[in-house]
């Protein structure tokens, strides 16, 4: 036996003598790498990753979804529009040191796009259940907008989700898990007034999960946003089920001020979903307030409600990952050699309520309904393929329906 | 015997464990350094690289090439330019995790340009004879622009490499190599029509290599381009021999639409090289077509054509390498302490034909004669002089020849 | 004795081949991370480093500090303007192949902004005493300008320091370093003319040590800068004592001309410092001219000087580090486990001469004093928070006195 392992021992070293010596400076290191870069030391007080998302899509869409008033003229509404563009690309960065850490998630874009995705800095030293986040960050607003982009289901979030998002911005969050919850409490800054004095959101979210195992996740959850700005928002707006190709310019839902800033929004949501094994169900509901401009006399606030539902398949067997830290859902590991395979579907609807001041534009309400299938090659490569009808309930520029087909190819590192 | 090994193995663990202990998470990994970064598993199943360029260029140019109409003034004109500036500031990442790869390349540049020089992902499962590559990428047309900007031999592309680029697009591409041929064939998107639909082109690249040795590397090719917009082109332009600083701005042969846009862009090549030893010869010609505009009567085609010679030796003797995987030229390594010393000459040659609602900006016809030497100091540093004589056929700004003189550090990694 | 060795020997093998083993590909390397990462060869030829900073500012400004025209109207003039935002974040990439170095250091901007802080390319073939640097860079010109953003005492250098400083061009320069002293003499870009010709500075720092040892540092030295350019300067402006959130549109004194760009620049500063166990005091003085415009008959020449004094305290008794190679002040290492802390103070003082075809806009003088505490929580982590007091000689919008509170977290990797 001792024989054994004292041959293993000279034939190794053999081997390294050979190709060369990695030694280190400092502690001891563990080294990896699944097509980024990883490097952390054994006795767990520093580390460095890098890493990296390309999402490649295909939109094409017609009828009411093409039919922007401004981008497409009343001649070219509602033909088939096509695009080819890089959806998002990403580098990140992120590591720690000691008890504190950092993240970098930069977007390689066109000019004229702030290109800090976030940028944040966290003290760890109290423990997993309270943790302190300084910088540019999510806000942690709906069960969908706190998960990230690379493992969303469909390729685009919900409308509800895409009209209520909160967006990332600097400023400081406490937050925290457990098994059975996870919460995050923040304040941001949205703008500077013509002061030049802050003006900032306080943003909270709290979920429980009654069934927290490996077989099954319950989650429920609710969350609240409440922003002050004199100039900063006029609308809740969302796009109708398809992005528009790069510039983005789907037709919009845009309920909206007729003239006027809003001086305070405030959104609720509620959600909930349950996962156990292949199976995942989830659905949202978010309802938001502008209030009235003070200075349109008789303007009333404006109202917004969404909501959506949506189930998934994964049709080869694997389980979609929850992550308790964030309350979220989380990627898809192919467990064999010809990836998994994902089927779903998802209902979203809006509505906007009419009143004084307030202009209906787009309409009072919007509906789509997606069904996509996603193939996960491996744990770096996603293929999706959706298929979203969309319906308006006011003719834009003479259409009020209209469908996508929008395609992703998608790599992460 | 054995006990020599044994005290090996004994001293070199002592080493070790004074400077501590190297580990992987995962399959064993391979690391290395040449001022850049990479790692890979031993089983070839994953890998992970970091590095850059840098161009620091130096321009002095005069006479015709500082003569561009609407950026220097008729009292200016003619008169000695200089400025120092980066050519290009480059980082490039790639990886691959089985079959699939990735490779960023990213412009670190002002505001205003587009950051992605190209960014892709690479399906490589069957096998080096056909890639599958989406993405932003170089469409592969000619052999000096298939080539890369570091490995090129003089410190600009000719004239007419630079006249007919097509440029990195979006789009998607097969290709493959074996040791007689390289192929590839893509459709790239161009831009969106006013309907917002997709206007895209096609290119393809055929090359043939009758010798292909250790000692000699005799490269034949074709290829094409169309290419179907109807704002996207109604030039052909190229700079007359030097870039002209920073901004780019040397006086350009540009043959043109006096109105209108031009519908279909059309270009053909043919490429020759010949390699043995320190020399290399080589050769392109290029034919490029635009249709003239509908919605101009009477309006005749735009038609150009060019070609250039190339002649290059390395005086101590290195070999310039080339990559059969792109049909093209790569870099020269130097095998002494001294680096590598390469001399070089080209002659550059463009014409366009009048017509019909042709505007011949620039005159009809220019010729550039290029010399210059490569001092090759290590693998990594490039320092290149180059001395430029351009003649037009017409008077620009009173000018109709003048000389530049170019000087570039190189620093890859 | 050599049994227990052998038996360590099998032990840390056996680990070892559990884990996986780690190789490289040419000479032995050396790993590390203290948050960032970085690796180089055993034998000196190679490395590669990768790191970055994060400075998240809190600014808090009212009376004079926020008072500037044309940003603050008189009606909002002297109120608390404040702001969370971040003031620099920086990847950097350096490494070496041989005898020549790179370095980037890259901004995460916003859009409108050049990303390139630095990068250049260095020979150091001729050892420390002799280096060679091209590519954009610090024209090294003063103390506290010359030191890195990291390490300055103070969360903003001093007024003189600010309104004097060369920034960052395109240059070459030499440059060496011995115990007793450290210079730098280099030529850079400035912009180009309306000939597009190169309009350039020339840039010289000497600095002395009679005194360097592991107990005191006493620092003496005396730089220059002389400007040419038709358009490129018209005043010497600096922020009075706080940048005023992330637009740094908090008020300037700024000297100027009435009329006319001036011709030349000519500046000259001396710097004095001393440290000694945890104290460090400096001081600088500068003086600056720019030339009456050529095409402005009877314009003075435009004369502005300022000063300042610092002095630091670290409580918990490490020791300010200092480079020679830059003849500047660098970081502070905490020594125990709860941080180092610093109490400083600093007296800034600008004052600028009246003449013909000047204009005194923010008056003719401004001084600033300022003291702070920070806390250097591990080696990558500062906090600091400073008080800002300001007064101007003039009022500006009524006001000529005010405060500012601000406040910083700092991450370095």
């Amino acid at each position: 036996m001792k024989r054994n392992l004292l041959a293993l021992a000279i034939a190794t070293l053999g081997t390294q003598a050979a190709a060369g010596t990695v030694t280190i400076d400092g502690a001891d290191i563990v080294i990896k790498t699944k097509g980024g870069f990883e490097v952390k030391t054994s006795d767990g007080e520093y580390s460095f990753k890098l890493g990296g998302r390309v999402q490649l899509d295909y939109n094409s869409y017609d009828g009411v979804t093409n039919a922007k008033t401004g981008v497409i003229s009343a001649a070219d509404a509602g033909n088939t529009g096509s695009d080819l563009f890089f959806r998002r690309s990403r580098l990140s960065i992120k590591g720690h040191a000691g008890d504190w850490k950092y993240g970098l998630s930069y977007n390689l874009d066109k000019s004229g796009d702030d290109s800090i995705d976030s940028l944040k800095v966290g003290y760890t030293g109290f423990g997993k259940q309270l943790n302190i986040t300084a910088g540019k960050q999510k806000e942690d607003f709906g069960l969908e907008d706190t998960g990230g982009s690379k493992w969303i289901t469909a390729i685009e979030r919900s409308m509800p989700s895409n009209a209520f998002d909160t967006g990332n911005n600097i400023g400081i969050k406490i937050h925290g898990a457990s098994d059975l919850i996870t919460y995050s409490l923040g304040s941001y800054k949205i703008d500077t007034d013509s002061n030049r004095d802050l003006e900032t959101s306080v943003t909270g979210r709290f979920v429980i999960r009654p069934i927290y195992s490996k077989d099954a996740v319950l989650h429920l959850g609710a969350g609240f946003t409440q922003r002050d700005s004199d100039t900063a928002f006029d609308d809740f707006d969302t796009r109708v089920g398809v992005r528009g190709g790069d510039d983005g310019d789907a037709t919009k839902l845009s309920p909206q001020f007729t003239s006027g800033d809003g001086d305070e929004m405030t959104v609720y949501n509620l959600e909930a979903a349950y996962s156990t094994g292949p199976v995942h169900l989830m659905a949202e509901y978010f309802d938001g307030e502008i209030e009235a401009p003070d200075t349109v006399a008789g303007s009333d606030d404006l109202n917004v409600d969404g909501y959506y539902f949506q189930a998934g398949w994964i049709v080869t067997g694997e389980s979609r990952s929850y992550k308790k830290s964030s309350g979220s859902f989380d990627k898809v590991k192919p467990s064999g050699k010809n990836g998994a395979w994902e089927v779903f579907a998802r209902y979203d609807s809006m509505d906007a309520e009419s009143g004084t001041n307030i202009g209906l534009v787009g309409g009072e309400g919007a509906e789509t309904a997606t069904v996509g299938v996603n193939w996960y090659a491996s744990s770096n490569v996603k293929v999706a393929l959706n298929y979203v009808k969309a319906e308006t309930d006011k003719k834009i520029q003479g259409e009020d329906d209209g469908d996508a087909l929008v395609g992703r190819l998608q790599y992460t590192f």
